[in-house]
């Protein structure tokens, strides 16, 4: 059986926050990004009014080193692929860092070969798993990546347009596509259900709970987004493949392919006025960059590197991740998030060849976020810096940075967030968090309840900490928070179910786990969805891939079982993106 | 005494046009930017649709490599200096290439060693000087180099915000200033002349022809420029060293400095309306960015990097360098052209905060350029593709590639060119070439004379080539041409003056260099500059550093001597800019 680390690292890149925390002897030490800062500026030195411009005198000259273990080019191979499926996720491609620490040699060096091996081994109580004595990596295996551990990493290879297009593939044409819809599903009631760990995702139909089909995707979809119109599902896989569905299709299949990136997060459809259907873009973790596709082909039109400044040292990055991406609803744009920058890019799309983009400079380490009732302000959170930004899309400017002194807990992560009328506070927009148990209620009225705009004017106390989801409904009375990663089992199998009209009152637990019939396993409880109508919130029951899992649903208005989705097919269901509320924004 | 190929590698960028030429086995071949770009794709590789997504099958470990010989740290350091301060200019920092070859070790590897320092030892016909027998670099330097060539090359260290505040001092505070002229100076009229190999500027007195004062500034000026108002002066060294001079004061002295890089080019003001005086930008080779600066203090406000993909291909480029930056008066915003990638950005600058940006896909290889004569129009020369690009500031948008078949002749360099109105066509804005004896017209109204905007509406033949600038003025009737780089010493040393109403006729050659008196050295004749009234231009009679150099003005009605400058201060003269004609784009 798995160690439940082995579940933590091989869920989204949500879950790899929590192995934020820490290298050996930092346990009493709080996971702090700045290590990564601290690292990055050092190579900058004084200056020095000579010639030296190029700082010669500090470089240092190419060639073997001293102490530092060689590698054959088999192991050198071999362990750098480990290091993509092991590490990459929370220690960076380039290892300099992200949510987990930075792996550089001159961070690893003063540790020494014999620390690498036995932390790797045995792993931290801080997050760090432990891929030795959970058997997941044998001996040589472990021996191997504190090696290459000690070496300079390698800079992976670009993937430019050239190396994109090569992987494009339009298997069924537009004018070989259904003029009409061909099949009898209710397209905005489905439901398209990440299968992580199988690569797939399965559509499920929002009335019948039948799964219409199961589509083969790239590895660990990480979310499913739908065009304006919902003819179109676009879901996009950890290793960076995109595959475009046409939901017209009896069954709906895939129409096209392609890869934008060795690694990659989020994807994005057009959905201003005018420009509906028309593109989509994906988010790249490795190489940074966005790339802006046809929306009924996935023809690769424009591809933009995020490489740049961070935007408050304003020193450069050569690693700078595409977070979440959402559409404006305001202006032919979409807002890409770019992590360890802190950048906020609102990328117009009227005219590709004059790219016209914004970059508002936020906070570090951004990473999902939604819009707020009106869909004029993008709230995300800067999770490693506990920090939630609202940016006006309208206006295309920052409105706010709400920190920790105001009131936002440790390690905000919102996925899009829930938006409901506070009794007191109107228009509120809401977020859970990884760290603690905290749940943040943000005003969002700016007209109306202008003293509470933009500050967080209540926070709830929830089950616990590990929450990755919280979401309601405008038809629902109810606010559901998640707890997936609580390391107590039976907080990590229900769900907290608060009641809007009165907050005040202590939540409900739902027993999920328990109401999905299954018994064992971890039974991680994740990703309220709701419905079309708005009247029932699904939730996966989320099992290692050996064990059942099951989607879970609740009748909204009682808090109620009203059934269980149990499918030999369903392997590890995680993210669940219903057509209608997907393609509106509702949240 | 100097070889004439020694005089070439120690000008300005422009200058490093002429040793584009080529590596060995080369003679025959033209050079071709695309080597580069061949380089740069092939670590992409085929798509191959499993995990390796790191390419690490593709990938060389790091480590000692057979065959590349091993320098020890102060030999690399030394190496690396010697590399920026002689050969970066043309081959890039990085090594990939620019007007010159590239020097990566996948192209220095296959020819050797002793290819290699026997290349540097005897230089090519193509361009390449001959390092060795021409007593430069003494044979120790040049084996030295040949290793230095065969090894990896070294990034050189990011110079990002901290390391250039940490160079930023403002020796006279805006409060110390006077609060109005304090000198006699006629401001509009003075002309600050470039002393390149001393590192200083002198402004010339445009009434009185003398030097009202010597200022120390960066290694190798580049160019001047003046605040809208004309208040202030700043000057940018190969070296990237900011040089901002009060011109109120007396005498005029610097005020404040910065160091925005390890080498740059480029240096423009706030123009818009209601944004006189209130920002500076700068440009810099390496790293590639460019600096918003703080106008009467150079406070560094906003860094921002090139890096990104180039127009064409989408493929990244590590070292995207800036070339010219000119202000639009249209926006608040600077044109800032990208050399690598081809793209012309359109940085506004009303909220750096909120930084927007538009980028422009033009053509590679972007150098120079300037405004038509109602402004709302850019030219740029993308010189090693021979092409001008056409921009509209005013919306922001390509109009037009002006290519080879339409007239454009071999490596066009305009400066910021010449506007005139030519008796068919209208108005016209022109070039002269570096690589052949043509100018070519272009026609630049777009609502009078639709049939001949952007098109080469004439081609006119000069001298020969190696011409750097081309110059006219709103009150001239000529039209003047130099060949500073023509190998003809008598082509060098002379002037092609062409009559704007009768443009058939034969240009007239002014005999500069003759007129200065000087009758030692290659008395190179560049850049003419009107002054004040448009009734005089300026040459620069430009020696080597131990040689006398002069200014020449000629009156430009009867086009005969007025009077020549000289003066042991005058070292090496070569860009003169006359303050008014500067702050409000005549030319």
């Amino acid at each position: 059986m798995r160690s439940p680390a082995m579940h933590v690292i091989s869920a989204a890149s949500a879950v790899g926050l929590l192995l934020a925390a820490s290298m050996p002897g930092s346990a009493q030490q709080k996971s702090d990004p700045k290590s990564l800062e601290q690292h990055k500026t050092s190579p900058g030195g004084k200056y020095e009014p000579s010639l030296d411009v190029l700082g010669g005198s500090k470089l240092e000259p190419p060639g073997a080193k001293e102490g530092v273990p060689t590698l054959s080019p088999a192991e050198f191979q071999a362990a750098n692929q480990l290091y993509f499926e092991r590490c990459a996720g929370c220690h960076g491609v380039l290892r300099k860092g992200a949510t987990g620490k930075p792996l550089t040699p001159d961070v690893t060096k003063p540790l020494g070969f014999d620390y690498l091996r036995d932390f790797i081994t045995y792993g931290s109580p801080a997050g760090m798993p432990n891929w030795g004595t959970s058997g997941e990596m044998p001996k040589d295996q472990i021996e191997l990546m504190a090696k290459y551990l000690l070496n300079e990493p390698a800079q992976p290879p670009e993937f430019g347009m050239k190396e994109i297009k090569a992987t494009w593939k339009v298997t069924v044409p537009v004018d070989k596509r259904p003029k009409a819809k061909a099949n009898k599903i209710d397209i905005d009631g489905l439901f398209s259900v990440t299968l992580r760990d199988t690569g797939e995702i399965a559509l499920i139909d929002g009335a019948t709970k039948k799964i219409a089909t199961v589509i083969k995707t790239g590895y660990a979809v990480h979310i499913s987004r739908m065009s304006a119109s919902g003819r179109y599902l676009y879901a996009i896989g950890r290793d960076a493949k995109v595959d475009l569905i046409d939901l017209w299709m009896d069954p709906p299949q895939t129409v096209a392919e392609i890869k934008i990136g060795a690694e990659a997060r989020s994807i994005e459809t057009s959905k201003a006025k005018g420009w509906e259907d028309k593109y989509a873009i994906a988010g790249a973790y490795w190489p940074p960059q966005y790339v802006i596709m046809n929306g009924d082909t996935l023809e690769p039109l424009k591809v933009v590197s995020t490489r740049g400044m961070t935007y408050d040292t304003q020193e450069y990055h050569p690693e700078p991740r595409v977070a979440a991406i959402v559409a404006s609803h305001f202006h032919p744009e979409f807002v890409v998030n770019v992590k360890e920058t802190g950048q906020i890019l609102m990328v117009n799309y009227q005219d590709l060849d004059n790219l016209r983009v914004s970059s508002i400079g936020a906070e570090r380490f951004l990473h999902d976020g939604g819009l707020d009732s009106t869909r004029r302000y993008f709230l995300v959170a800067a999770n490693a810096r506990n920090t939630v930004a609202v940016v006006d899309l309208k206006d295309r400017k920052l409105v706010r940075l709400i920190r920790e002194k105001d009131g936002i807990g440790d390690k905000p992560h919102p996925g899009r967030g829930a938006n409901f009328v506070h009794p007191k506070f109107g228009p509120v927009w809401a977020t859970s968090h990884l760290g603690d148990e905290t749940i943040a209620l943000i005003g969002t009225d700016p007209v109306k309840h202008k003293e509470s705009a933009w500050k967080v004017v209540q926070v709830l106390k929830g089950q616990g900490g590990g929450s990755l989801f919280i979401k309601t409904h405008p038809k629902s009375k109810n606010l559901y928070v998640d707890t997936p990663l609580n390391p107590e089992a039976e907080i990590s199998a229900s769900v907290a179910a608060f009641d809007i009209a009165n907050l005040e009152k202590p939540y409900e637990a739902l027993p999920i786990g328990q109401w999905s019939g299954i018994s064992v396993g971890q039974r991680r409880v994740t990703q309220g969805e709701f419905n079309k109508a708005g009247d029932e919130i699904w939730f996966s029951v989320w099992n290692a891939k050996d064990q059942e899992s099951a989607i879970v649903v609740v009748d909204d208005r009682t808090r109620k079982l009203k059934t269980v989705i149990r499918d030999k097919r369903l392997v590890t269901p995680t993210g669940k993106f219903n057509v209608m509320n997907t393609r509106k924004d509702v949240y």
